[in-house]
């Protein structure tokens, strides 16, 4: 290959302009970005780069804010319970929470919103039952229930934006605390829109303004007590968005208002991994439409000074939802996405947004993640951005990104010459896979793949956060399987379910606990549901369930779709029942049974005796008797299949065996051109370009054979080697 | 100790009659039984002892039960559901179900009890919409919705007594199966008392008539295919008593009537370990007074012919409920248990009548529990017998057990001369702990303990079932450990903690499963069980909830009692939710840490970050984290406490653990006087005698101290051995 250039972010660094500048060269860089707390030297700036630079919209401007500490941003939160010792109970607000994160908003408007409840009778205390110290700031309820648990529901300015709060405790920073800023009032519109004019009159040289994000933080809610110090972190839930004004004007659009227990929802919030409700929903909708509007006055703001907006999709990006609709309104000109993982590359590339940037792991920081020591003694930063890489590399065959960057400080590189030499390594790559790309796709199997979820398209690929965050949810392991998989793959409600979008699916999978938005929650009580899967899979349709797929209570089964999968959960009350003796089926043992390797799910039994098992766990009673809980099943209903799975869990061989075991259920020829016959092994064809992208996926070499159109094709790959054939 | 006799049955066998009356001068036997399909030869008859003769007065009756097809006891039954492929669908009543078992009663009267649903739905089709074929025994339903699923729920004859079945099937008999007789007619009743009048006349020998039970098997539902041979076995349920006849006097006496889904309970039945509701509890409230009241004509029967009436308390039974008020009504003169275990013995004991017998094992059976080889090849009958005796005897020093006997084929005996001698010291020890009862009960600590279920004290002891039915339920655990402990136990309710009738406990405790009747399921929802219980610990109670303790949804917490315990549940809906961090507390892990070693509840964190941890697991993430889940807690709550456990597992060691650790968190001494200080041994004094039973119920040698009114005695004990020390 030769060197190629383009496509990459390089993070500079003042005092460190050569190095900049030679990297730059190195990797290919066309653009310099500046860092959260760095600014680039004039000789950098004018090296004939592109030059990002971030700005934190919301945050930084702590003489307006100390002027208008009404228009901080806000939080609903919930008091700790207090346990009525007798009639008059005082409860002291802010007691519990994190003092510098926090302060009680007790105006007038604000009050109307708290509420005091009786949480053992779940009753509301009525206003004239409760008043409100403002000194102590403490209310007090009156004729309380002995014995009785109390808590106050109010509302909270933070004084301390989450990020901001977060690096200066991490890095034990001494600098002034910064308050965010709510842009909910024409007030503070006003003065943004003038503070990023005067910005963009200062910084000429800026090519791009990567916004970090928009205004509203995911919700980081921090506890006084170190013990207690992460009370709540939720990376997709809205109760950072709340304040009065905001509530009126809900209630202006929607016709209908919300309290703050809508919020509180006892004391367990809007966690996004649960199913949300209607309320939710149309208040997300509510902010979504907001954020759009002021947002675009923004890009436009910036746009007037004939530069580009591209926005950081974390950080506070709650309300820019870029899979919803409205998305496109901003006007945005790149999207840039910091990834871990295969998922998070397909959720950039599947926005709509001219420039789809993925920003790489590990960052230049001397330490990493969970305090790994990548760029200090003992580190390994090349083996890290190897499995980074790697990982990243197999979704990326599969979708269209058109930028890498990293981010950090530069000069920690210098001491690790084998890393500059693997990012080299990494822009070829990339390159070489965007030019492909634009050329065209890559051919896909012959097998349409839909998630299903409460969220459905609005949380493609990711769940809420990280992987690393998310790992116990069996639905984000197969959304990584899935980023490298050469299958077509959409997400989808159950309102796509109802309404019958689902007839050109070949596989629909349902993955997650009880309640949660992953396997549905409460979606499933609705029989529209269940009925058009059913049909759906007695068309042909392969239902693919795991852990509690359809789950919900009050039917004759637990699983609503135990019908299909012919396997339900036992929740104790059948401990009486006896359940269908078995023998492991040889054939889908074969097939499927290490994907059933993984621990059972307390309860799982065959409705049906001629369910075939493909894999178990066994254990011995203290009686002596071997108890067998089936781990993988696979159910013949009408001319389709219903799969259960107790668990998935990512690995490269393992997300080959799903895709196997799809194209077995779904009567596919598991010997298709173009997969690789060695697990660790994966490739991509792209018949425009007429190149096959074979990588292995481990660190030791790999030999593997690959059928095309000419035959099968044998490659031998050093570790995590990549090589592009022209076939 | 010198050589006693009585308080002990021996089984007779015909064609054994020298070794029978051997074994009876041996063992001190005063009284010879029958068992179920032998007969005593007149040899044995009339050597002097009393005679047990066993009567199941509900089957045997075969010729009467052909001209009266209609008077077989019934079942509800509910068909496997069926999917709808078009608006006609049929369902086949029996079809799944064990055919020699079961024979549809499609009466005029039976079929208005038939119920059909839409279990997708959760609706009943109404009656115009479903049709009945007698000839094919099918219903049909017409204009149903494609794709849901539905069932039928229809009443079904027993055509072959369940135990005669299990005995036929199990041994292979060839026999006529037995039917089992409805005594609900007034005809009915007349047949049977005939029935024993002549039986009496018939044998006049017979100074005890032992009745297997009364009328009402426990319930056990077969399957035709042998792979769900067992479809439901439930050792307290009340479905085999059903009827139309039952259900319209039902309507009368409590003025609203039954359906058959109040049965059904969508196919769940009503399970034992599941907490009762309203309907059913008058249903058997119910039935016990028509059981009370036809079992008292039948007893008077046998009083009139000069002879005892005993009950068996097993097989039959349902319906008696012998912790019941109305029991005495029925006047018996005793009660005969088989035990496995020392609740059983305790269970037995607590009945109100004059003679508690305990039936021990080993069965004198070829084959025991398991298909373990007793008494044939390989089987060591004196080690099991060694086993059982000691379990049952750590119970029988602290309850009032007037005989002890054996059941089976004494024949067997003969090839094994140390099982007879080891009944003799089994007979010699229980007539001496016996006699020390009749001088006055052993001491007790100063320690009320209580165990707080949804069936209170109707269902003392025994869950459902023998141990090795139930040990998945901790608190069978719990009642095994209590029932060998020197200290007070009461079964109470949740009217019971309503009605405030808790203040004299030191220690209330409420172990099981989520919506088990062991936690009390949907009890918790009164708001005034929970005040009740908290008040009482906030006065210096201690509240121990073991695994799923006082859990039901809607609440703030998933525990009810979480404030006072310290430790919740998370569903799942707090996955988002930051858990306080812990120390293991040092005091705490000493009283209590091998308690807690068990499996983990998923899902377990503090409320409270000053709730004391005394043992926890750990578990290492796919990301490398330390995840800690607290298996055993205890929390100040006012003067008293809230103590977790997440299981507990009987053993004698554990046993001992669990009575310190009450004895700790009672604030009382636990150096009391009269506790062994090897946790292997236990011993009972008994202040009346001045009698100190110390035992070994370990199978080695152990040395032991123990404190009494005289000082710390020494003992050296053999493996399982008893001592009675003067003190």
């Amino acid at each position: 290959m030769s060197r190629t250039r383009g496509g990459f972010t390089l993070p500079g660094e003042a005092g460190y302009e050569k190095l900049t500048l030679e990297l730059a060269d190195r990797w290919g860089a066309d653009v310099i970005r500046d860092s959260d707390g760095t600014r680039l030297s004039e000789e950098i700036v004018d090296a004939g780069y592109g030059i990002y630079s971030t700005i934190c919209i919301i945050r930084g401007h702590n003489q307006w804010a100390r002027n208008h500490m009404d228009q901080l941003q806000q939080t609903f939160l919930m008091t700790d319970p207090v346990c009525a010792e007798g009639e008059q109970v005082p409860i002291r607000l802010l007691s519990g929470y994190f003092r510098q994160q926090f302060a009680v908003n007790d105006s007038g408007e604000s009050k109307e919103l708290w509420q005091v409840f009786d949480r053992t009778s779940n009753r509301e205390v009525s206003r004239e039952d409760w008043t409100y110290d403002s000194e102590a700031q403490t209310v007090t309820i009156h004729g309380a229930v002995c014995c009785h648990l109390y808590t106050v529901n109010f509302l909270a300015y933070r004084v301390w934006e989450e990020i901001s709060m977060y690096n200066h405790v991490t890095n034990h920073w001494d600098k002034e605390h910064l308050m965010p800023i709510d842009p909910r009032s024409s007030e503070a519109q006003e003065y943004l829109c003038q503070w990023l004019k005067r910005w963009c009159e200062d910084n000429p040289d800026t090519t791009v303004v990567r916004f970090t994000s928009m205004f509203y933080n995911f919700v980081w809610i921090w506890g006084e007590d170190e013990r207690s110090r992460n009370r709540y972190s939720d990376w997709g839930s809205y109760d950072f968005t709340v304040s009065p004004l905001a509530l009126r004007e809900f209630e202006k659009a929607y016709g209908y208002g919300l309290t703050s227990e809508d919020f509180i929802n006892m004391g367990k919030l809007h966690v996004t991994h649960m199913a949300p409700g209607r309320k939710q929903l149309d208040y997300m909708a509510f902010t979504n439409r907001f954020v759009v509007d002021f947002g675009k006055r923004l890009v436009e703001v910036v746009h007037s000074y004939g530069k580009q907006a591209y926005v950081f999709y974390d950080d506070s990006w709650v309300g820019i939802e870029p899979y919803a609709p409205a998305f496109e309104e901003f006007g945005f000109d790149g999207i840039i996405k910091c990834i871990f993982s295969g998922y998070e590359a397909r959720l950039c590339a599947g926005v709509h947004v001219p420039v789809h940037e993925v920003r790489l792991h590990p960052y230049l920081f001397p330490v990493g993640l969970g305090g790994a020591p990548t760029f200090s003694e003992g580190g390994d930063p090349t083996k890290e951005a190897k499995k980074y890489w790697n990982g990243a590399k197999r979704a990326l065959v599969w979708c269209q990104i058109d930028r890498i960057g990293l981010g950090g400080y530069i000069h920690l590189v210098e001491a690790y010459p084998d890393f500059v030499d693997y990012i080299e390594t990494v822009a070829e790559e990339f390159r070489t896979i965007r030019e492909l790309w634009q050329q065209g796709a890559p051919l896909v199997l012959d097998l349409k793949v839909a998630v299903l979820t409460a969220w459905g398209n609005i949380r493609s690929w990711t769940l809420s956060g990280h992987f690393h965050e998310t790992y116990i949810h069996d639905l984000i392991h197969v959304n990584e399987a899935l980023s490298g998989l050469p299958v077509e793959v959409d997400f989808i409600s159950f309102d796509d379910v109802k309404e019958g979008r689902i007839g050109d699916y070949d596989v629909i999978i349902n993955a997650g606990a009880e309640g949660s938005a992953w396997s549905g929650g409460d979606n499933w009580k609705d029989d529209e549901v269940v009925t058009s899967l059913t049909r759906w899979v007695k068309q042909g349709g392969v239902f693919l369930g795991i852990h509690q797929p359809s789950m919900t209570r009050g039917y004759l089964y637990s699983f609503r779709m135990a019908h299909v999968l012919g396997v339900d959960l036992d929740t104790g009350a059948r401990c009486c029942h006896g359940k269908p003796a078995y023998e492991l089926d040889e054939r889908w043992s074969g097939v499927m049974g290490d994907l059933g390797k993984a621990e059972p799910v307390a309860g799982i039994w065959l409705t049906d005796p001629d369910t075939k098992v493909a894999a178990e766990t066994v254990r011995i009673s203290p009686m002596g008797d071997r108890l067998h809980t089936p781990t993988a099943t696979v159910h013949e209903f009408g001319k389709g299949k219903g799969i259960y799975l107790s668990h998935f869990s990512y690995s490269v061989p393992g997300s080959r065996r799903l895709l196997l075991m799809l194209l077995e259920a779904a009567g596919r020829e598991p010997e298709s051109n173009y997969l690789c016959d060695n697990p660790w092994c994966e490739c991509a064809y792209f018949p425009h370009s007429k190149v096959l992208v074979v990588m292995n996926l481990s660190e030791k070499a790999q030999k593997t054979g690959v059928r095309t159109g000419r035959g099968t094709l044998e490659f031998i790959l050093a570790g995590y080697e990549t090589t592009f054939e022209n076939v």
